[in-house]
Parts: C-alpha cells; sequence; structure tokens
C-alpha cells in the first residue's frame, strides 16, 4: 500500500504517503508494512489540535484500527509533537457570535468521541515523542501502549494556569502511571515533566538523544512486525478489557466537567489574556 | 484574617498565629495569604498525637476547609514532623481502669474521623515534613496531594513490631504509590523509608537538604496562590472523587481491624515494653 | 519438623530436608524455624515446570499454609529459578494422541489452581530468585510479597513470541507494579527485565551480587521471625483481601482466554519450532 511522493510539510518521521493522505488536511496518514503511521502535520501552528485535527485524527485511528496493521504510530511534523488544544479554533468561533455554551457542548462531544478512539483502539499504539508535548497530546499519552520519547520532548499539562481540569482520562491514567504525587505535580501544579524524568517515571517507554532519535525509533519499530500479531492484539484487548469500562467512565466524567469550566471566568480570561499576546 | 503574636513554642516552619490559634493547645493554627498552616505542636513529645491532637486536628481541617485559602499546609514544630500515635494516651487511660475494649473502640471512633477529614479535605493539602514520620503521621501521608521532606526526614510504619495492622488508609494508597513490593517493604517489614527513597518511591514531590528547607518550601509555597483557584479545587476534587468512596470503604475496615488488634496480646506486649523502657 | 538429609541435587539455597519432602518429586520441601522452604528441583531442566511440578508445587503451598511458619520462600537449584512452563510435557501429551482440546481444557484447570495458590497464600511469600526467572515463574513473581534477586538473575514473559496471552494475574499485577508502559514492554515487547531494572521497576524488593547472594539472603530472612506474627499474617490478609476478588477473576478469565490460544496456530508452530530446536 506504500505510495510516492512526499510531503513538504511533514517532519522527519514520515516522508512517503498514501492513496489515503488525501483525504486530510491536519494529518499524514501512511500505511507500510504492518505499521500505519499518522503524523500530525500543522508544523507551523506547532501541530495545534483544532476540530478539524480532531475529527481527522479519530477517522483515521479508525482506519487503523480496520487495516491489516499491527500496530499505529503517532508522530508530530516539525519541531513540536502538539501545543495540545487550538484555542485559535474556540477564539474564532465566538467571533463568529456563537454562544460559549454550544460551543463548549459541541467541543466536549467532539472531545469525548477522540478520546474514546484513543481508549478503544484495538492495535499497539505507540507514540512518537520527538518534541513538546503539551495539554491533549500529553494527556492521551496516557492511552498509548509504547512511547519513545526524544530528550529534546517534554509533556506538559498546565490546566491551573488555563482555568480548565484534567481530560484524556488523565485524571484516571496518570495516577496508575506515575503514582498520585508525581501526577498531581503535573495535573495541579503544572511542572514540565523532562523526557528524562517522563522515563523514570513510567511515562514513556525509551528515551533517544535527539540527534539520533529517527534512527532509533526506526530500529524498534522494525521489530514490532517480528511479534505474533494474534498474540500480539489479544494481549493488548485483554489487559484493555480489564479498565476499558472504568476509562470510558472517566472520559464521560471529564468531558461533563469541561463543559463547565469552558464557560468559567478563569478560562475565558486564560483565553482573552493567550489571545491578546498572538 | 492574618494575625500578629509568636507561638514560642513553634517550629521553624510557622512564627505568626491568629486569633483562631487561641482555640487549640497542641497545634497551631494560622491563615495566611491563600495558604492555611497548621504546625503540630508538641515537640517536647516528637509531635506524638494525643487524643486532644486528633480531634484538634481533625477541627483544624474542617476550619481550612471552609476558609478561603486554596492550600492547607501541615508541619511539625520541632526536629520531629511527628512520632505518631501518643501511647503514653493510652497508658493513661489503661492506669484510669478504663477496659481496653471501651478505650480501642473510642479511638476507632477517633481515628475514623480523623482519616476521614484527610480524605474528603477539599483545600490542596500539603505536607512539609522536616523531620522523622511514623506511624498515623506516615499512613495519611498518603492522602497529601504534594508532600516537600528534608533530607532528615524518613517514614516509618512499624506495625509489625508493634502489633498492629495499617491505618490511615496505607492499606490502600501505598500499593498505589510505591507499588506493591514497596508497600510491603514498609507495611509489613517495617523498613523506614528515608527522604531521598521516598522520592524516588513517588511517596514524595521534592526533597531539599535541612539547611535550606525551610527556604525552599517557602519558595514553594509562594507559587499556590498564582494557581487559578477554581481551577486548582475542581480539579483535586474530581480527581478525587474517583476513589474516595474506596477510601472511606478502606478507612472503616482498617478501623474495624484495629479494633481486635489494639486488644490483643502483641499489641498490649509492645506497648508495655514501651511504658517500661520510659 | 528439621531433618538431616542432604539433597545431591538441590541448589545454593537449600541442603536439609524435611520427612516432607519425601512426597515430592520434582521439588524439595522444607520447615526450619519459622519458615518453610520450598526449592523448584529439576536443575537440569532449567528448572521448567511439568504438570507434575505444578501439582505438587500447589500441595506444597497448601502446605505451608497450614503450618507453623511466618513465611514461605521459594527458591530454585541451579542457575536458573525456572524457564517457565515445560513445553516438552505438551509434546509429550500430544505425542501420546490427545486433543489438543483435550490437553488445553485440562491445563487451564491446572493452571488456575495453581495460581489461585499464589493469590490466597496467607503466609508472608518471599521470592528468592537467584538466576533467570521465565514464564509463568515470572508473572506469579508478581504475587509475592517479598522478592530478593541475584544480579544474574532476569525477568522474561516473551508471550508475543510464543503465542500466548499473560497469564498469573500478570495482567493486571504487572500494570500495578511498574505501571502500564513498563507492563507493556515485557508482556507485549517481550522485553527481558534485568535485576537492576526489576529493582527500579518495583519488581523485586532488593537485588544482591551473585557471590554473596545466598548470605545476604539468609541475613534477610533472618529478620522475618522477629516479625510479631499475629500482626504480620493479619496485615498480609487484611492487604490482600483488598484486591483477592480481583485477582481470582483476573485468573479465571486469562486461563479461559488461554485455552483458545494454546490450540491457535501461532502457539503451536512455536512450539514445534521450539521441539526441533531440541
Amino acid at each position: 500500500k506504500e505510495q510516492g511522493g512526499d510531503s513538504e510539510d511533514s517532519g522527519s518521521s514520515g516522508s512517503s504517503s498514501t492513496a489515503d493522505s488525501g483525504k486530510y488536511e491536519t494529518i499524514l496518514y501512511r500505511e507500510e508494512g504492518k505499521i500505519t503511521y499518522i503524523t500530525l502535520n500543522r508544523p507551523k501552528k506547532m501541530n495545534s489540535i483544532t476540530p478539524e485535527m480532531y475529527q481527522e485524527l479519530t477517522d483515521a485511528l479508525s482506519n487503523a484500527a480496520n487495516n491489516k496493521s499491527y500496530a499505529t504510530v503517532i508522530t508530530g511534523a516539525g519541531k513540536q509533537f502538539s501545543a495540545g488544544n487550538d484555542l485559535g479554533s474556540v477564539a474564532k468561533y465566538l467571533g463568529m457570535g456563537r454562544p460559549m455554551k454550544e460551543i463548549a457542548e459541541e467541543s466536549a462531544v467532539l472531545l469525548e468521541k477522540f478520546v474514546t478512539a484513543f481508549i478503544d483502539h484495538p492495535k499497539l499504539l505507540v507514540g512518537v515523542v520527538q518534541g513538546p508535548c503539551i495539554g491533549i497530546a500529553c494527556t492521551t499519552m496516557g492511552l498509548y501502549d509504547v512511547v519513545y520519547a526524544s530528550d529534546a520532548a517534554y509533556f506538559h499539562t498546565p490546566f491551573t494556569s488555563l482555568g480548565l481540569t484534567p481530560e484524556g482520562c488523565s485524571s484516571y491514567t496518570f495516577k496508575k502511571i506515575m503514582g498520585p504525587i508525581k501526577a498531581n505535580e503535573m495535573l495541579l501544579l503544572g511542572k514540565k515533566l523532562q523526557a528524562a524524568e517522563a522515563l523514570q517515571a513510567g511515562f514513556v517507554t525509551e528515551v533517544f538523544p535527539s540527534e539520533s532519535f529517527d534512527t532509533e525509533v526506526k530500529r524498534k519499530l522494525e521489530q514490532i512486525p517480528k511479534l505474533l500479531p494474534n498474540s500480539l492484539l489479544e494481549s493488548k484487548k485483554f489487559m484493555r478489557s480489564l479498565n476499558q469500562g472504568k476509562l470510558h467512565k472517566v472520559n464521560q466524567l471529564e468531558c461533563d466537567k469541561l463543559i463547565g469550566m469552558w464557560q468559567g471566568d478563569e478560562c475565558l480570561n486564560a483565553a482573552a489574556k493567550f489571545m491578546s499576546r498572538k
């Protein structure tokens, strides 16, 4: 299924694309060997996630779920993995005179579906985090099976500076991954977790120097097709089944909670301040 | 609400007090800026916790829960954070001829309410552990959101030398925090966890040298009022809600269990041995 | 109950045996002081676990559960702790013309009972891992209370090379012990966890150099009889009660799942390949 044709906008992690790529505006999508590659592809906007990108990623994860690949690899084009939610989109909607309540409810539906696609993804989900990973890109990282990070990466969820509460199941997964004390440091105190700390905390699988990152990751990914696929996918499915119901419940509660937070003064002020800086 | 007036007995972490302080015999209580400071204040008795101190701490946590602060900081006066339960109190009651069964049942009620105050505390709960932290002071540390420890601190729960079973939800929280193997080492084998090991285990947020501890902690606490308070408190509330029911259940089971343990030969012998050493 | 009589086949960790030992073909069993010692004793076969050894270990754990010991120590004779499931036994049964479905269902019953004996074991369960620990020997390690490892030990669960899914409650315990990312690395990617990494991950209590391993472990085990036994056993019982139901459920689900996996092409091919190498 591999096809020629370079995408000039793409980062170092994906150079070839497939016919399917044409479907998407904000991401690259490519199936190669036994792996599906999805690249967040708005490098000039630090791969911040617009409503369109939420939908395209959800759709791409659905495609990857149903193809013949064993694994789905998500990475970012350019120097950032992702700056998280695109605040410009919210401003645009507000500028169009739409009431915040309506935007909030719509966003919650979009977010819940997006996170659901991560919770239920049936393939080995691999994060290739070549640079900073913020907000929703960071919280959903807790739903990946394997994460390779460059030493140029960090992980950041500045919710208490933005007037928000946790999403992406991070209120649940971060405690499970790194224990409550480190989870609180990130989710409540807004601590930036550097790649080396993330390794220590069990948040990422391995960290490689940024100079050799692509080569090292390539070597790692080459191992995946050697695993027995039925065993791999049944093992993942079994392990996920043990907390899948809890994850769906947490996702729903987080999204419900955010409808109120997005309309609160703290969040609106933080967004206004962000916009005025631009 | 800040008030003048020094308390001669207080340790390094709290020098000013409020009108409210007058209410308490065994602790200091002070509201300053957006933070409530509670200091265990029986330094000559290593801040061991008497029935009166259990009640005063429960009451102080209730006050802090309902004031305008964002955060509640608990520390100890003098060189120990706390030596844990005051065994002298038990001896005193026994000396008064009260039956052990009655004392045990009464103590279980007191303990359950005390631990409940930690589980349900709605503010950011910060432990400032300037020295050794033992028994119930250590087990409840698993219910704090943030813990700063001096390198002079250690954490110790010598239950299997005292004829006891875990309390303060530690039978649940310690496994969640540091994994079952390290939790067993503390709770079953009575290992002392040094500050550096506690950091490694995810039991504390940061460790500072004892010489600069006050200054470093002050700097950390100054960051708290910069967080958006609604976001901070709603995030904490949301995260706690995910295991609050479990924590209440564990607390109740632990206290029920202890009623029997306190009346057992192992515990009575250990208490007698302790008393004869004094 | 201690008895004389050396077993020439035993490893460094157990030299004396009791009358009971005579009951067993594949293990050594010895009660000494307050500790019951069980030694996997097929060193020429890397202590791989045959159906007979499954049954003898289950029986020995039952004996140890009901004697006067405080603790049960399991170790391996020779250089390996255990190579895991004995694939030769499966081949033998197949060679006898028994249908794979029948073997699979029978094996699942055997496995579930074996793992149940670990889940419900009421004494302090101590692993003394003097060398490589693989497969079912590794997964059940997540059910021990205390694990001492030699620096010659490693931990390995190559399920996705064998066409299998996790057992021994590892799909649940490994996540609790080392977090999901490290658990996935072992259970999905088949990473070998070296002793030092196992310590870091909270999978083992302490690691000692192989030269001084026996001496260091002896010193550790001598501390156990100093603990107050009722407190120790009641504490273990209480802590286990908090997740015992979940562990039984996971054990049952894992065994049910394996009935299908054992009959799958991936597993049969892997077994055939293994046999042809011998």
